[in-house]
């Protein structure tokens, strides 16, 4: 086909719309290096500051998909379901919620990713786990699904190449805050991963990506839209992420907290949060039969598919955790009410003390993080413990406690502005076509 | 200092403005391939949809001199002069122009380019004069400017590397068309030459760059308020480039040209730019005693520094020149006035004759072009020839003809919407500081 890469970046960059043909060759160029980086990134910025239509958005991520595999669960005897969250501080949804769907009746392959910034990554919490392994080929993934229901594991090189370069590009170039290239990175992962239905949580606050409701709603009815336009069938929940989820953040913690979730007890938030999580995928899958989500809390078949889960993938789930050095109280300067507690603040406080990466190639602590003593709304006395921060070394504190200043708030009241838990549900149904 | 490539994009591609140390930071750091190409192009995207303010595109061209060497003329004994086209079709005004303005008193030291796209360049059409040579040595410039008041030749590769990168990298990345860095590169290059002052030909119309009034004043009035702020007196005017310059388009075709202005005749278009560019850079030179440039035509003495100029570069002025071995005339198909004559149509058409490259490392054909017969307003008769066409193939004609369609049209007056041939003159008196 005709085009140059050129004639691409201008039409975007002059406002017009990119032609279907026009996006399959840059995609496919791209990939196969045709297309050089310094066009993409030239490309990508036109992008971010013209944006792209639904069937521009819906095109550039089919054609990402066609860039490599794409995975095909048809011969499963169970409908697939899969969730995907935005990422935020101390969420381990993923952990009690894939063994617990698949408790109910569906079949979940999860594929995830490590923590980036001050967000932790689900396959990093994971690997606190004696044992367990992130990576396994599709025979693999398909016998530790056959055996527990459930799998998570790294996602292989094979699906979407062109997002895996292109995100990386984005990284360097400032072209990382794009709705339109957010929506077609995840999706393009999510619809070759081959799931039959999609929940989306998408977080809201300061420790999540999305900063406001407006840009979380958009990119939410964009990802619904394409997982739509793709026949996946999606529905999305916006989410809080103004103050951290649960009462553990950091690698080892959190999977001790998901399997108090486990076992029936754990903070209300998560507990609630899984448990919605859950029913919508059940229903978006369509799973005949299913089993209340609380009632296998109760009886303990979602623990003895989080077993199976783990110890399909070499893990020991009766291993002891990892657990830091050090630890250190913050406590109440004053007696009242907690009336804020900032999720970016406890997200940043955590990576510093360990629990996340400086450079993509460094290693996690995996006992390093912040137990919460307190969450907004809970009384508190002067001088009882906030949080406790764990690290390996306690040369960490300082610039965790630097962090955490101003990060919380004592007064009589819960800060009003605090969002509800789930602020809104989005489907296809509520999307105008356009 | 403490600067990174990314919070300098995101600073852009926020629409805040970049703070000297940022751009001073930056053009250094991609000088020395410490900012990758990547980053630089998303930078050069975000520039172009965002723009720079007056301070800005200030800072980035100070930054981008300072990336070089920069030229001294003080040891010379007479004021310095200097002139850029922004480029045209048939533009060979700096042929004339420089010996002229240094007959009348002024040293004229003047490095041009080479052909782009349609455009020609100044050193392709001096290089069909047997023996001419483009590249000199430092030294040798002052030996020829000392000789003969003037040298026309090619910039070393120590001046402005920055922009050399730049301007490279955005040719191949759609960001070429930024008022701000074309502002900067082009003046980059100017104040880095040394010059005391300089008169900026800013071309309007189809076979310019700049296709419109409103934006070629706008990228006039940002190089006036560049050249200023750098102390170099800088005038600009806005001429007219809806149909080509004089008579001849194509590289020896108008070093002919050339020389029959500096015998004193030549096309009228032709000769009035000249003496209104030579009487604009004396001004701004403020030349004691100048000569009349209309007199320095009449006297010869013009004709007599273009043979020192062309003999101290070991051309020989006196040399036939390359002729094409093949000629085509297009004739009239009716008779009539020559309502228009669409330069950017002529240009292609004389770049696809062979004038001009299809890649920057093809040979120009130096014979190749088109002579016009009739210019916008002229009376036609039916059969008539309009233009004849040369190329060194015969194979080249049926391309250009293509492109000459529906380029010219015969009426009963010339068009009234063509622009007089000086369109506006701007000056620094004319800026509003912002």
């Amino acid at each position: 086909m005709g085009f140059d890469a050129i004639e691409i970046i201008t039409t975007k960059r002059d406002r017009r719309e990119l032609s279907t043909a026009q996006i399959d060759w840059v995609i496919d160029a791209y990939t196969r290096g045709g297309v050089a980086d310094e066009q993409m990134s030239a490309l990508a910025m036109a992008i971010l500051l013209n944006g792209m239509n639904r069937r521009e958005i819906a095109d550039w991520t089919l054609a990402m998909i066609r860039s490599g595999e794409r995975m095909d669960w048809s011969a499963l005897d169970r409908p697939t379901a899969d969730k995907h969250s935005t990422g935020g501080v101390g969420d381990k949804i993923t952990l009690p919620l894939a063994p617990l769907v698949a408790a109910c009746g569906a079949y979940v392959p999860q594929l995830s990713g490590r923590g980036l910034g001050h967000t932790g990554g689900t396959l990093d919490k994971l690997e606190s786990i004696p044992g367990w392994r992130a990576s396994l080929s599709n025979d693999e993934m398909l016998h530790v699904i056959r055996t527990a229901g459930a799998v998570v594991c790294a996602a292989g090189s094979g699906l979407a190449p062109a997002d895996k370069k292109l995100y990386a590009l984005r990284d360097v170039t400032g072209t990382v805050e794009s709705i339109p290239l957010i929506a077609s990175s995840i999706m393009s992962k999510k619809i070759a991963e081959g799931t039959g239905s999609l929940v989306l949580d998408v977080k809201v606050g300061s420790g999540a990506f999305m900063k406001n409701v407006d840009d979380a709603r958009e990119l939410a009815e964009t990802m619904v839209a394409l997982g739509g336009d793709a026949g996946v069938r999606t529905v999305a929940l916006l989410t809080a992420m103004d103050r951290p989820l649960g009462r553990a953040v950091g690698n080892a913690l959190e999977v001790a907290e998901s399997v108090e979730v486990l076992a029936g007890g754990g903070p209300s938030d998560v507990v609630e949060l899984t448990v919605r999580l859950a029913r919508e995928m059940l229903e978006a899958a369509a799973v005949p039969g299913a089993k209340d989500p609380e009632q296998a809390l109760k009886d303990g078949s979602a623990m003895d598919a989080w077993r199976r889960m783990i110890g399909a993938q070499g893990g020991d789930p009766d291993a002891p955790l990892p657990v830091a050095a050090e630890t250190m109280d913050v406590v109440a300067p004053s007696s009242g009410v907690l009336r804020r507690l900032d999720a970016l603040s406890v997200g940043v406080a955590a990576w510093r003390l360990g629990a996340g990466r400086e450079r993509k190639e460094d290693a996690v602590s995996f006992g390093a993080g912040i137990t919460l003593h307190a969450k907004p709304g809970d009384t508190v006395r002067a001088g009882q413990p906030l949080m406790t921060l764990h690290a390996d070394e306690p040369g960490r504190f300082e610039r965790a406690l630097a962090v955490l200043e101003g990060g919380y708030e004592i007064g009589e009241v819960a800060d009003p502005a605090l969002f509800p838990l789930v602020i809104d549900r989005i489907t296809e149904g509520d999307l105008a076509r356009d």
